[in-house]
């Protein structure tokens, strides 16, 4: 069944009404009928509706059925990512939204090379926020995981305090991540540097902070490569992959 | 320490003499004399040598050491990946080598769309194999993958038969891969389709020749994610990411 994500507003009582481009796109690019079920999704919750009327520019439904997403993971795995250089970041966004993460955060820390000014940062959130979208419609997710404003490194210790397990990823040693214990963890927070990964101060600073550094072995991952890995294994490891 | 790949006739004895473009590399982009370190690799083992003598073209080294790559993990992963389109392949390779992938086998399969005829399936092998070398070095890899010729789905079949552990990726259900016993396995082959997936009499075929189909989970991963995912989820099942 088609998906769309909608906005609060576009419910009423037990109808959807849709308008604009996703109207369009229901209307001439699917050429969908009055009678046809579409699935609209907003904040992780399944809007399974029929249409009943069908315009030009606006496409309103009956509202059948109301379930969870079966696609959300269980848990809310929010990656803090050092800003790394060209588009790995677009690569970084695509592929961890497919797996599963909730909310991505991008931040400057000491070694981080990438660092735009603020008219060039906002242009970067907004494409940030495109591709998640994209990614999430594709992969049949419940919700756009957002893309954060870019923070520093002590704002997001500072944001990530309420989370049950705190990860930090670090090349120069620390814990195995599958000794982490995932059981009844519901918000997860991993930070994970760019290119010239973290400074020792840092990962001093994120241990008073409660986290732990874990050390992903002796290949070297380039830093697009970590996030991927990580949300991969930590989906698996929560059972939020079957 | 720099690291380069050998083959077994730059070593005789306890020296070990390079040429070519590894020697130009070594004297004139690094600038490395005689006394100091490079680590020489041949399939998963370093010769910690020291260099004896340097000129334009070569560099002979006495072998100080001769240790297993630490970085080797100590499970052979074969990834047999139906052909995708595009460069999608490109991105595979280099990420699956990062995270320890032992061999890469590319194959067509009934809803393969990419399907290049002889001379530039020649073409592509020789790029891949080059991404492979290129992202062994730059991860530490102890081995350079290889990245076999093309082949049909049965020749891959017969070519998984002796491994410990045969798994054919299924996005129409399966078990759950983190029930899958790992305990003892040295070689693990795992099948991954294409932008279409599997037919089911593919799945069939697999299943009769002893493999288990895995399904992960609700969210439609890309082509290109899937093999990345598993690996990553392998390595550390397997305690290969530590």
């Amino acid at each position: 069944m088609a998906r769309f994500f909608i906005e609060e507003k576009s419910i009423s009582g037990d109808k959807i009404t849709v308008t604009g481009s996703d109207a369009r796109h229901i209307g001439y690019s699917l050429r969908m009928k009055k009678g046809e079920r579409i699935v609209f999704c907003r904040e992780g919750t399944d809007y399974i509706s029929e249409i009943s009327k069908i315009s030009s520019d606006s496409v309103i439904c009956d509202i059948k059925e109301i379930i969870p997403c079966k696609s959300e993971p269980n848990v809310n795995l929010t990656i803090y990512q050092s800003l790394p250089k060209s588009d790995k970041m677009d690569l970084i966004i695509q592929k961890t939204v497919e797996l599963g993460v909730h909310r991505i955060v991008p931040f400057i820390s000491a070694r981080t090379i990438s660092r735009p000014d603020e008219k060039s940062a906002e242009k970067k959130i907004i494409r940030f926020n495109k591709i998640s979208e994209s990614a999430a419609k594709q992969s049949g997710r419940g919700i756009i995981p957002e893309i954060g404003e870019i923070k520093s490194f002590e704002e997001c210790l500072e944001d990530a305090k309420q989370s049950d397990i705190k990860i930090i990823c670090y090349e120069n040693g620390g814990a195995k991540l599958s000794d982490t214990l995932f059981s009844n963890a519901k918000n997860i927070s991993v930070f994970i540097g760019a290119e010239g990964g973290f400074e020792y101060s840092e990962i001093e600073k994120a241990k008073s902070a409660g986290f732990t550094p874990i050390y992903l072995g002796e290949r070297i991952l380039r830093c697009e490569t970590c996030p991927i890995a990580i949300t991969a294994i930590i989906m698996n490891l929560t059972d939020n992959l079957s």
